[in-house]
């Protein structure tokens, strides 16, 4: 019933950085795609590997909405937290936010991936099992009447 | 009057495509970045280069919103379209839309610049001026009472 | 017996700059995989998509050896020459140079690419055949007595 | 008289890898860069934020040659091992090794950084301080009469 929060540490690096000095934002995006991997390979116990390799079984991206907050700059380790803010039957909505650590933020984004079966010639969603569910549980932001 | 487009195409690497064999999407949207940064270099007469080096002037990101609608393939040539939907006081929110060459969409996004003073410590907003207005006016969305 | 030259051009964008406002050196070795992607989907037929996806056929590198002789500036156009230096049973020795088009050299690389069967549990070399052998011909550099 | 040895860990990671399952070898390559950077950050105490931003002060490639031994594959995590080859006036010739951890070898480099003033038009190279080389020297490899 928390809403737990995954976090993951990404040092920003020097060729991540672009000529003014700050993040080039498409590599503040991959690292969205970092801390989604490092939440199924550690809490969720599904590592892209086995998932894509082994099972045919994948989980592209619907949509992504990020508002940048903040600049974020060569050297800062960026703190990314992530929570889920809906599972749907195929679907997990991720909110995830970003900020330098122990300082300013630097993004929010929404993220929404489809589970999906990768045998046929287009992904195919197909249902999130149980087992995944139940992982995936503890790291749902709890429902309220108020607004966030 | 018309609301024309800019349009870039990018064929979709082997190094852009991940292990699913489709484009990783992080890298569709570093190409959101490259179509933004064509139409300055083309249309808008300012190249990042000049801009960044010599003006200390910059556009970071303020917020990008995507949806993606259909999958792209390695080595299939993307056509990104951008049109301007709002000029603000120093924003500017582009509606960008790329699809697989005569064929599916791929995404459509919403992206918000900001052209800024990089001289400081932080980047500072600054207006964007007439001259450079008149050039943005024509990939503009003209305005209806329709919903697009 | 020409040694003929294959040219692709690519143009130093702002993301693969790095604070220094030069080419992020990984950039510009990612670009010595994109000439090689180009010249194999144009004069030698070969697109990465119907090599990889259809055939399982695939090109890994070998080796790469790069010196790098002058630095590369966000907005130049890269012409990349590649010519080749070696056709051998599986492998691909390359001969590549870039220059900042009409301008100053940036790098002179050798790579080696090796023709493998995909199939397996891991990549092996498979022969290259007569009629890829008979399009790679015009590129090979003439061999004389004297050493480049 | 020692030769120390560095060693950086990075997950082979499913944005790194392509269309054939294993590392796209430009990334394996950008790793080379990330195992120098933390090397400057850790033992050599001079992080790349403060060189290049406080101090008009870089290391850009002069060369690299690299042997590639064997295939990365996603989600395996992959040791660099750096050691120094050579110190001379400006220059750092580098030893890097990279292996699965615990496994099969995947390339061995040679990669030589010169250290530059980059406060003018063009990097210009400037002498190594004896403070840093002292910090340099327990990763030599120790010369001895025998080829490696």
């Amino acid at each position: 019933m928390s809403g737990e929060v995954f976090r993951a540490r990404y040092t920003l690096r020097f060729g991540q950085c672009d000529p003014a000095g700050i993040a080039f934002f498409p590599r503040l995006i991959e690292m969205i795609n970092w801390v989604v991997e490092d939440w199924f390979a550690g809490p969720i116990g599904q590592d892209f590997a086995t998932m894509h390799m082994g099972a045919n079984f994948g989980v592209p991206a619907a949509a992504l909405s990020v508002d940048f907050v903040g600049p974020a700059r060569l050297g800062e380790v960026l703190a990314y937290d992530l929570r889920v803010a809906k599972i749907g039957t195929s679907s997990i909505t991720f909110d995830i936010r970003a900020a330098v650590e122990g300082g300013a933020g630097v993004l929010r984004a929404r993220h929404t991936i489809v589970a999906c079966d990768l045998s046929g010639a287009r992904p195919r969603p197909r249902p999130i099992d149980d087992a995944m569910r139940a992982r995936m549980a503890p790291f749902l932001i709890p429902e309220t009447g108020d607004k966030a």
